[in-house]
């Protein structure tokens, strides 16, 4: 646009009335005003301001902001959906204590147009439930838990719906059937997105062969990709950090692929968990003493907190004005202070840890020699808990290096949350951070500032959280609390001088090998100029050479 | 935890009734039941799991993830409270076209304890906004235009206050007033966080100075911190990147620091535009449908979409069986798809791009040389606007190099979006990802794999935009859009060859230089080594080293 152009617009705009005072008798519009000598400048009030106030819908919000769910670009969008169907049949399939056996289905329908179709044979969602679990964001069961799960938010299904529909229009299909006893239910369902509410296009009883389970189809706009960052390698990354899942998998005009059950065991159940009190605050503490049915503080502390016990209770209560009989209701936010500076000195033993459920060294180092086989090394490392912001979590790092991996690149990072591949933003990742911060040239790797590692090393890092810290609502990536990195560091350190030693074994003798290579290699050459130059015989020639690799084989050894 | 331990503590829930046929007697409960020998496991069905769903607030979502908006660590939380409140005063001040004078103050209260003050002379806030402005997330008048805005979400402040009430149980504290007719209004506020609702605490008028301006006090947990990522460094770019703002800083216990208004003049201001057809899907079309007041299909896009004009608008209704005076209202999803067929076919001018207020060139190097003063070379870009989903931006690069800049360091980089500096999270920014992408050894510079380029050089990257695609809601980084990555690429490219010729001009004189010093320096050696191994004369040693001397000359200027 050229300028004169622009004034133009700024002209008309301009032609409205001229101050604010008159402005009120016709509200419906911001009054301009000049203020600069060229350009008209729409002024605005308190009073014009105030009319632009509006309340935002989540669905809106996530609709503009489509990216933070991980919908950014048209390859992710389609991966996103089939990761976020996958989280939840696997966690459905978890809760109910059944083995999980999946379809993932993505069918082409017109160009840049897929269907995505995820069927498990799960527990099934109760009919009434349906509409609200995959038409409404932030509506969810696992947001309210302490529990180790991969799904946390109540978000991530209806998100997926919601982008299909933004996209193509069309709503979101589910089958689901709870029991034998019961016929299966149908829905095709859209979000309101002004409201964040599901609106029931379809409902049916269908037929369906099984006793149980959930059919999730969306229709979207996306890429399929085929590769490092494709649906195959993530469902196969998925596979290998869920040994317990059978999985089949079929891509637009693909071949299906079938990765086999390698274990019938489920995973250690992890148990839910009430807070621990080291993670509690001041307003948190006020809000579940509002909330709480205990009637006396005593007996508050010991209910809705883990690890506190009668005499922990007391410990915190004493020296507040406060009684162990006081109502957690009548505790006004200046005790609540106290309270938790009483907390915060008070000896109170860490969290219960069933409510992780690590990977484990042995099924780790499984999984790597699955996944990276023909290295010349293998390490894993399975940290003790440990806890952030009162959440207990835990880490747990692999390692394949040399062997068939090439040497020269930088070290691929494999990042895992719940049992969950993380493939974006690794840049913003506390993994990543974690690996960057290890000194890696102590333990004989190179590595440029501000790089990953230069070795022919993979390393894969897991944490496993009852509330896993993402950096954003797609979960791509893990934010990057003290205490997190901190203990990836550790388990980073700990392989790392394992392998330190592999490495510095082999090493001595390759360097060995290497020098004297270089010496065959260039003093020849310097006796035959040498020759020219100075028209030496070559029995001359012969003694400058045997010198020159004497002196030097023996500055080597030095 | 020992092991036995855990067992007892399973053992315990197990005693509940034993299958799920019996649970349905007893609802309240899910029925564990043994399915592994060992360890009894919990067994949800869909019952048992429908009464888990629940909905869940916003505020209680960002409470559990609070760094989301940036509040993960008491440093940043510290920091981000600031950001909020002066992104907000200088947006109102230039909505409202006054030239912004704004105070920050952090008071120390006690231990890890601050109180944040933040006073603007901008158009105040009518009274009835107050609360839901300061106490409800998700409320704000900048989400629903597009025009370019510091905020846009509407999470913000009241996210800060939320922050402070969890930390500290205080409410947040706004004086405000909007002319000289009206007394200030003081409020005490706190957020609801259950229900996502302000609380007035206590609400009065109260004697106010200035005529018109709002003050802001927040207190909270947090840790002061100096240097590069503390809160005047902070301010210092925030200044720099707005040359219009008078701004007074009082850190605790320090002395007041008077960053000085450079320039009278406001920035250019950013109009607000429709939306670009371009950037439109099936689903938004849909909905713009059913809520626009147009009653013709035609006057719908002419009037609703920026750049439609009557033959635009009839090419897009073409042919697609529908007609121009068709009642938006009436179209169904398969028809919309066919217009946004159409309208990916129709050649629609670009978004206007007066909603875009850049930096500018020529002020972007007068930041540069206040703000790293004495380097040896200079250099501004600005680009031509472009879209993104529909979405005007426009990149700005600058870059200081050499000179006083220490030499082997990595590159410092300083990112900007609508002229708030971005401080955190750089490994997830688009402007770093950019700066990555860029083949920076061809301008002569070195950078070593996954790194930023090693050189003595800062690196400034400024996006304007009508709405900046960030990473999370803390806006501390910017989503990775090819288109913008695109231009920002494009903008490092030109300023980096330009910085490649000042450099090779520079370089080719050096190396000249130093390859000359390691000839001098190491033939006398090799000389000296032959006379003895050679048993040569002095004659004969000249002689060598001359010849040695002028044949790496002439190689090394080959």
């Amino acid at each position: 646009m050229t300028p004169a152009k622009k004034k133009s617009v700024r002209k008309k705009k301009a032609t409205a009335k001229p101050t604010a005072k008159r402005k009120k008798a016709a509200p419906k519009k911001a009054a301009p005003k000049a203020t600069r000598k060229s350009a008209p400048r729409t002024i605005a009030t308190a009073d014009s301001m105030a009319r632009q106030q509006r309340e935002i819908s989540v669905s809106e919000f996530f609709t503009k902001n489509r990216h933070l769910l991980g919908f950014d670009s048209p390859t992710k969008a389609l991966l996103t959906t089939i990761k976020e169907a996958v989280d939840n049949s696997l966690d459905a399939c978890e809760e109910a204590g059944i083995l999980p056996d999946l379809t993932v289905e993505i069918k082409l329908i017109a160009e840049n147009r897929y269907k995505v179709i995820v069927q498990d044979n799960g527990p099934g969602i109760v009919r009434e439930q349906i509409p609200r679990i995959f038409g409404k964001l932030l509506y969810g069961s696992k947001f309210h838990r302490l529990r180790q799960s991969r799904g946390q938010q109540g978000i991530g299904i209806s998100a997926a719906g919601m982008y299909g529909q933004l996209t193509t229009g069309k709503p979101v299909e589910i089958e689901s059937r709870i029991n034998k006893r019961k016929p299966a239910q149908y829905f095709q369902l859209v979000i309101d997105t002004l409201k964040n509410e599901p609106v029931i296009k379809r409902e049916r009883e269908v037929e369906w062969d099984a006793a149980h389970g959930t059919r999730v189809s969306i229709e979207l706009e996306g890429t399929y990709k085929r590769g490092k960052h494709g649906v195959e390698a993530y469902l196969r990354q998925t596979a290998l950090a869920n040994p317990h899942v059978d999985l089949t998998y079929q891509g637009p005009g693909e071949e299906p692929v079938h990765f086999e059950r390698a274990s019938k065991d489920l995973p250690e159940e992890a148990l839910e968990i009430k807070p621990h009190p080291y993670g509690v605050e001041v307003g948190m503490l006020l809000r579940m003493m509002k909330e709480t049915k205990s009637r006396q503080l005593k007996g508050f502390f010991q209910s809705e907190f883990s690890r506190v016990g009668p005499k922990a209770a007391t410990s915190i209560i004493e020296g507040t004005g406060l009684q162990n009989t006081t109502s957690p209701r009548r505790v006004v936010p200046e005790k609540a202070e106290l309270l938790v500076k009483n907390i915060r000195k008070t000896r109170i033993p860490a969290p219960p840890t069933d409510c992780l459920s690590p990977i484990g060294e042995e099924r780790l180092l499984a999984s790597l020699r699955q996944q990276i086989p023909g290295a010349g090394y293998y390490e894993a490392v399975t940290r003790p808990p440990s806890v952030y912001r009162g959440n207990p979590f835990q880490i747990e790092v692999g390692l394949a290096y040399g062997g068939g991996i090439a040497g020269d690149e930088l070290t691929t990072l494999m990042r895992f949350a719940n049992r969950v591949p993380l493939q974006y933003q690794q840049g913003a990742c506390a993994t990543f951070k974690a690996v960057m911060a290890t000194n890696w040239r102590s333990y004989g790797i190179q590595q440029s500032r501000g790089a990953l590692p230069t070795a022919p090393m993979t390393l894969m890092v897991h944490i496993a959280s009852v509330w896993v810290p993402f950096t954003s609502e797609s979960k791509e990536a893990v934010a990057s609390y003290d205490e997190i990195i901190k203990e990836m560091k550790l388990a980073l350190q700990e392989s790392g001088r394992k392998l330190g030693r592999y490495i510095r074994r082999g090493q001595r003798e390759r360097d060995e090998a290497k020098k004297r290579a270089y010496i065959e290699k260039y003093i020849p050459h310097i006796g035959i100029a040498l020759q020219e130059i100075l028209g030496l015989s070559e029995a001359q020639e012969k003694k400058v050479v045997d010198t020159l690799t004497d002196t030097l084989e023996r500055s080597r050894k030095m």
